[in-house]
């Protein structure tokens, strides 16, 4: 059986939880904290319950509990760190990540801050406790891209990546163009399907995509009529040092223009030349996905060394 | 430095043994045979040697020294076993494949024959000699196909998996389609380039997949006139033991209408939801793309037992 610590009970964090009281993975959860709360037990968490606390009273365990505590004290192999995005200074998750790799735990995160922020300093710390830092779930979502860079498509070398990354974003974009909503009436919109966060301005990215797509307003309607249409494309492209996020006029039929909270992501190698990845881009059990399948990875790979 | 035998020297042959000597991979070939000779150097052959002589003479190496010689005596890690598909009996790779295995080695094969006809007598064997054997390239050519459901999607239960699996037979729609060309011409243009097999009755699938092309002839023409197109769509549902592969018109937008020799493939899964593949399906070095994958893998999951 392996043990995790799950910190972080939003979205990410519930759809998680849910998944590993659900499925007979193997996995159990010894200790789990949100904002507010931590609560531990080496056998073995009740889920089902402490989930039902949350919904019921706002937080999981006791109150005299931190997150930090959890981290420090509990028994775990593999840290789960799914605390919100700071995209500012990465904190707390870069402290709590930290520690957990200081005790020589393995941490699966889908917190973009800590791994934009400081992923150096992170993946040495790693590296030099014998543990695995793992983050699939920080780009696009359920889509496999980490795997595929790191082993699907190992021995490659990546020319370029372009694609549809924001899916709030696409979202928008795609209410915009098939309804003819305006940008102010697609973001309400998105906002009550949950895609968006509800204060916005805390997203770096989101407010960056945002006044993007004000502009482009009329741009959608023009391409439109071309057979057209637009997107935010995310751009790579190694060898140039090009690394751009910009609105572009693509083909209705072009394989990046994808649909919705989609995410689409085309790969251009030397060997396998271009690979395209679609999938759903955001979502708690969609996210939980991926946050699974790092830790069965590190479960597979690290059992064997012993 | 990782030691590997490659048998078979076609075009997948080709491209693996040029990738390698190409790119420093940390990867060194101790052993090679084609159909009428073969070579073996424990320091590693000089490959650009041996692909002058077999350009040149029509055989790389010593005409005294057969393919069973090389798996049984050269000194390596892993074989890479690329000869070409025998859909009936599945030799003389399977026994080629069992020799390496019995000597713990592991094995990399691009060859459908053995893994549809004794996928599990070999893995069976493989996992009692404590080694690895991967097939990524059996399937979708340069698209991870088996690492994106092996790790990638980890944890998922796969509810159905359907695709564009023949990039021949796509190639030959293709054309038909968009050039109005016969069945007949369409297929003489694939065999000129390269992408159908000079005698395809030896290919049992392609043969189904020809007959249905011959079928489909006028279907293309009524199905364009409505804004749709025709696939040959393969399929899977586990839950309800469905398998099969079959022609489906689809809207000329829909993920899986791709052109050319492109492969598509949509897994439908309990947590990622649906998450679509798309790449080259075949091709010398785009196979080789999936063949190193496999081998890097093997070396860096092997290398941490050690």
């Amino acid at each position: 059986m392996m043990k995790v610590a799950l910190i972080g009970l939003g979205s990410v964090g519930k759809g998680v939880a849910g998944v590993i009281s659900r499925k007979d993975l193997g996995i159990t959860i010894t200790g789990i904290a949100d904002s507010k709360s931590g609560c531990v037990d080496p056998d073995g968490l009740d889920i089902a319950n402490l989930l039902l606390n949350k919904s019921r009273n706002g937080c999981c365990g006791d109150r005299q509990v931190t997150a930090a505590d959890v981290i420090k004290k509990a028994d775990y192999d593999a840290l789960i760190e799914v605390t919100p995005t700071n995209a500012l200074s990465g904190e707390p998750a870069i402290g709590y990540i930290k520690t957990a790799l200081l005790r020589k735990k393995h941490v699966v995160t889908s917190n973009k801050g800590p791994i934009a922020l400081a992923y150096k300093e992170l993946h040495t710390l790693a590296q030099k406790n014998g543990v695995a830092l793992r983050y699939e779930a920080t780009v696009a979502g359920a889509v496999p891209i980490m795997h595929t860079l790191e082993y699907g498509l190992a021995g490659n070398e990546i020319l370029a990546l372009y694609g549809v990354l924001n899916g709030t974003c696409n979202y928008i974009l795609t209410r915009m163009a098939d309804e003819g909503l305006t940008y102010e009436q697609a973001l309400m919109e998105a906002r009550e399907m949950g895609y968006a966060e509800a204060d916005p301005t805390y997203d770096v990215q989101g407010i960056d995509a945002a006044i993007k797509l004000v502009i482009l307003a009329d741009a959608l309607r023009l391409a439109d009529d071309e057979g057209c249409t637009i997107r935010l494309i995310a751009e790579a492209i190694p060898r140039k040092h090009i690394l751009r996020v910009s609105p572009r006029i693509l083909e209705k039929n072009h394989p990046l223009v994808v649909d919705g909270t989609l995410n689409a992501l085309t790969l251009e190698t030397d060997l396998a030349k271009e690979i395209t990845l679609i999938g759903k881009g955001a979502g708690s059990t969609e996210t939980a996905s991926a946050i699974i399948g790092d830790l069965l990875f590190i479960r597979d790979r690290y059992a064997r060394r012993t």
